[in-house]
């Protein structure tokens, strides 16, 4: 059963509903399928249109929107009108992608005379969408990575219908978001098919939908276990599809001794904020802090702990987030080799900045410190070397985000040292940082988000930016195609 | 043990050796590791100047490598000759490809101040090298799916080192090449470790390979069974690698009445002669043939058997493969809706062309019938329409290549019969030809040898052509990055 929850009280607010059946998950993904073909056939303006037309009626049911998802989420109106500012902003920019030609690729090469390898037929290398993906709406973008988020987004932007399957964490307004989005559909001119809503608390739903046959590819934000055990599902299909999972990180922070000669104030600040931005709610919220062991070090870490101690975030999204956030952090109470630097210790209610420190001997050796504790919790690591930053980097192997504080900035490339933890950082990462914090991911044709393992389960894809986009479309060759195919220049059929 | 075989006596010639034992494999996959930051930091120049000697070497010691791969393999010198000249100019196409900045892909976008989502941090989108590749050889290209083939050209000009699993089919070859590869590694000045070679035909050898956690991606060119059971094994690792598996596929053929008009005998050689080339033992041979049920579909299906029945196919690679085309072949002519048309029926020695009649009705209800017969054999499925093809191009369902004569070729598009055709292959194929053969892959920028599963593991990328790059680049964002950094313009530390 489903049921609106205020997020603050916990209060049950109004009629409680069956999650989807399997005859009605089966009758939405049929209904994608018999979509696929037309969506797939419409031209780059008319998938343009539609995205534009979506942004439009989300900014303009705002009003009703908002106060739905501030109740279910917590997550209060001003980041809330934001997050919808900035679903509107992306829906707009695939639409501008698409008219550039991001779902294509369009690489015609002539025929050359004579025998092979340099003789060769006429070779056109085209992009076709997939067919429909199905989307799992994470918990804590109620709208940017909900039901007309970033994943619906750019599979819509790829020509793909979308099934979309709600978070349960903010059921009332998926339902009201899907309501919008069908009738954009509708009144564009397009099948139902292209989006469908299911919804589901129980595993089983998201299990039959990713075994569904004629899903072509899933996108999934949230969980390490959840988004493995699915991957897992998609990999053992008959035929096996895509799984695109976004499945958060511990985002390592590397404050390099050069960062700290202006002071810790400013950046302690700037840090204690972003641990606490959304009572750390974000799969980019800093998790580890790499800090030297010297004076600047011990004064930054001072620093950090007192604007932490001073602070109040708000309410979690639901009770079984702010359960496991208790558990995290109990776990870090009992470490023996952790030393307690903030703990507000308020086991229900708003929760309360956390942060430890430990050795980076004693963080390498325990691989359960190199998990997530999702929420407004961080480990601050001490280092003696660069050397054990590489290590500490390496030890982490799969994150979203590495910020590196005092990098030198200039046009003189730094000593092996430094260049050792640059290196390092771009290997296990999505996206590196040389100022600001990891928290806030711009949407842009440049943007990265993702990265190697456990980060994501697709490293070589992006959930954010219009990049995202490629998931979606498979690339393949035509030999000696007639002229009304080229004429399309990879528009599809 | 590992032997170099004649393959057309099945005489044994020189010494037996002992396959790589786990120690010297984990020495291999050490090396490569080792060597890997170093290879990465070399410029484009330095790349290509490695590939480009490659090529050269290979090109001089063609006089001592060929007898040995005709006699491995019996492929013949005319193809080896040829198979090689592929193999030079496919380096020598990657080191252009190196030069022209094909392993990154710098998008640089400015700062745009202002609150998000419009106000946005200076983020810049590289690709880096993903590491060390395990690479497994193919039994049917001695070079260009072999030691030096397009698999490690390709993990060369990502800048990854490569641990190459020779085919245990022609093991002195895969020694003489691989010490070419060595002798070039050195005298470029490049960490042993760029190019490491692991032996063996036990399935322990390639197991413990992709198992192994320094590599960091796998290409591999084979069989179903074995491919989809290493993807397995890559997928199930602590940390999953990406598994590039190329398996081959049925690459049907369809035959579009309009393509009958100028009468059936030259595409009816046309067709035998693809058939049976290199003794039918190519990824991309024509196995299924869809022809109408029309007076000039039999008057081509009557040409084709003619002309097949006086081919002479030449001596298949080894006995196994011999022997698997056998039983193949076996079950066609026990199948009881199968109607034989061309048997030659030796069971040993050179294959015999074989060729057998089904209706669509009845290869549509046999799942065994879509699946691949390695060798000079194929089926021909009757239609009477053209949403039989379409059905027939679904259950298919994966395929490298679809070929579709008779589509017409003018600037006028063609009625929605023909495009629901057209439609379809583009769903199911890596290539789609409108006209000519599939045999005979060009390797050029536009090229994707690849498709849906089950004929890859991996149906985005490509295993021929430029863009096989991008299977060993990862992409990441910078984001305010320094500007020594920049200033490399995607080109690694």
């Amino acid at each position: 059963m489903l049921q609106s929850t205020d997020a603050r009280s916990g209060a049950l607010h109004g009629a409680a509903w069956d999650e989807s059946s399997p005859e009605q998950i089966d009758a939405a993904v049929a209904a994608a399928a018999s979509a696929a073909d037309a969506f797939a056939a419409k031209s780059n303006a008319q998938r343009a249109a539609f995205l534009r037309a979506l942004a439009q009626a989300l900014t303009d049911n705002a009003a009703a929107l908002l106060p739905v998802a501030d109740r279910e989420t917590a997550l209060g109106l001003p980041r809330l009108e934001g997050e919808l500012a900035r679903t509107a902003f992306q829906l707009r920019g695939f639409a501008d992608a698409v008219e550039q030609g991001a779902a294509q690729a369009f690489l015609d090469e002539t025929a050359m005379a004579g025998a092979p390898p340099a003789g060769r037929p006429r070779l056109s290398r085209i992009q076709a969408p997939l067919g429909p993906v199905a989307v799992f709406a994470a918990s804590n973008f109620p709208f940017a990575f909900s039901v007309l988020g970033g994943d619906s987004a750019s599979a819509f932007a790829a020509g793909c219908p979308v099934v979309l399957k709600a978070h349960p964490g903010h059921p009332q307004l998926s339902r009201d978001v899907a309501a919008i989005a069908a009738t954009v559909v509708e009144q564009c001119g397009l099948p139902a098919g292209v989006f469908q809503l299911v919804e589901g608390a129980s595993v089983a739903v998201g299990v039959q939908l990713v075994q569904s046959p004629a899903i072509a590819a899933v996108a999934f934000t949230g969980s390490f276990k959840g988004g493995t055990a699915l991957a897992r599902l998609a990999a053992d299909r008959p035929r096996p599809v895509p799984f695109y999972g976004e499945l958060g990180s511990v985002n390592p922070l590397v404050v390099l001794p050069a960062a700290l000669a202006g002071g810790p104030d400013a950046l302690a600040q700037t840090l204690a904020d972003s641990i606490c931005l959304g009572a750390g709610q974000f799969c980019t919220s800093p998790g580890v802090i790499v800090v030297f062991k010297d004076a600047p070090g011990d004064a930054f870490v001072q620093q950090l702990r007192t604007r932490l101690a001073a602070a109040a975030p708000h309410a979690m999204l639901n009770a079984g987030i702010r359960a496991a956030f208790e558990r995290g952090v109990d776990q870090w109470r009992q470490h023996a080799k952790l030393q307690v630097l903030v703990d507000g210790r308020q086991p229900q209610g708003n929760p309360r900045p956390f942060l430890a420190q430990v050795d980076v001997a004693d963080f390498l050796a325990d691989h359960r410190l190199h998990e997530e504790v999702f929420g407004c919790a961080a480990l601050v690591v001490r280092v003696d070397d660069s050397a054990q930053v590489v290590a500490l980097l390496n030890a982490i192997g799969g994150t979203l985000t590495s910020t590196l504080w005092g990098v030198p900035a200039g046009d003189v490339q730094p000593d092996e040292a430094v260049l050792a933890v640059v290196r390092t950082a771009v290997q296990v990462s999505g996206r590196v940082l040389f100022s600001g914090v990891p928290t806030g991911v711009a949407v842009t044709a440049a943007q990265h988000h993702g990265g190697p393992f456990p980060a994501s389960t697709a490293p070589f894809t992006t959930s954010v930016g219009y990049a995202a986009v490629q998931r979606f479309v498979r690339p393949l060759a035509l030999q000696d195609a007639p002229g009304w195919l080229l004429a399309r220049e990879g528009a599809f059929l």
